[in-house]
């Protein structure tokens, strides 16, 4: 890559690197180093972004609801850090075009694959905190999220309706099967079943949470047995 | 809690809050909550907790271990914040005296519960952040982790021997079944067998991680039918 190109990410992403070779590390995939005279790539930077980006997350979903649990809370950063929407930001500014990729595997797929395109996502974020420390990190990713509409958790009990309303005509039953723990920290479980099969169980801190989580369940098993 | 404990709580912690009320929710449990005029309990401050350590953890490791892989760093990373682990840690500070607890659910047992504890040191650690950020929870973070002896990462072959010589005077055998990936990305997958029957699979990056991986399922399979 250009020195041309490494300016064009720099002011892309706002933020401009002490030492070059931080980013640099964060671009090269496997495939470019084991071909190149790379000694690192982008995996173990990875594994700190991820966690970095996690932090951030927390942070400020934390602070934006105040009034929501920590289940809640949970649900929303793991579907943000999820590799389909960090491969949405990464598309948003274009990542894959940079990643040091090993010939055999260029291709305008390659580039275009979820997988590395979170990857990169997280070795960048890695390589701004290793760079320029946490507030730095947290600025550039802070632009994607609040750049972001408003995430919706996955509403499991409408997908699993119209799944089985388009496979079998059925609505699913849900039952309350069970309740316990102390009374500050009542917990039920829920079963669904359709045509009278039992297809998920779910456990959450109220009925409509454990509903929620034997949607989710049984989603899971007709996808397994399908 | 009087005046005095909390004193001697952040005497403890070397770090003096700026708003006490900060620290107060991070040490106040559901089931106080519930019976008092208290608002706020240390959930949500526990869910960003345990992202914060995970941040400066992975920071740490990164740092600590330049030639180690992400999958070895991820290991490690997820011994240390383990709930066995970070309720070692929680008692180091004899955290437990200081939490509030519903009367019902106060007991010295109930104090040195591992869940209890764990999810307390994570609040403590948001709750620095939040107060003080980033920087004073990783010198909080670090304090415990850089006083830990050497984390050593489970050795599930010897486990496994172990438990199989002590059983059936056996010794397991693995058998490589299947190596697969691009070249750069080769992986592995490993079976284990004590007298010829299949007791699990794994699958690493290299022989020997699949193997240990192997070995893992094992004893989890031979733990479920005991």
């Amino acid at each position: 890559m250009k020195n041309r190109e490494i300016e064009k990410l720099q002011k892309v992403i706002e933020y401009t690197f002490n030492n070059l070779e931080v980013l640099i590390t964060a671009l090269t995939h496997k495939s470019h180093a084991a071909g190149s005279g790379f000694k690192n790539y982008n995996e173990r930077m990875e594994f700190l972004g991820d966690s970095i980006l996690s932090a951030v997350v927390a942070d400020a979903l934390y602070k934006r609801y105040p009034e929501e649990t920590e289940g809640k809370l949970s649900q929303l950063k793991s579907q943000i850090v999820s590799a389909q929407n960090l491969s949405s930001w990464a598309k948003l500014i274009n990542l894959g075009d940079f990643i040091f990729l090993g010939k055999s595997e260029d291709s305008k797929e390659a580039r275009n694959r979820e997988g590395l395109l979170c990857d990169a996502f997280e070795a960048v974020s890695g390589a701004i905190y290793i760079d320029g420390g946490f507030e730095n990190a947290k600025k550039f990713v802070l632009k994607f999220l609040d750049g972001q509409k408003e995430i919706e958790i996955t509403d499991y009990k409408s997908r699993l309706q119209e799944s089985s309303q388009s496979d079998c005509k059925e609505l699913p039953k849900y039952k309350i099967i069970r309740e316990f723990g102390p009374d500050h920290d009542k917990k039920f479980e829920a079963a669904v079943y359709i045509k009278d099969r039992l297809l998920g169980k779910g456990v959450g801190h109220s009925k409509k949470e454990a509903q929620q989580e034997a949607a989710k369940k049984a989603l899971e098993n007709i996808k397994r047995q399908s």
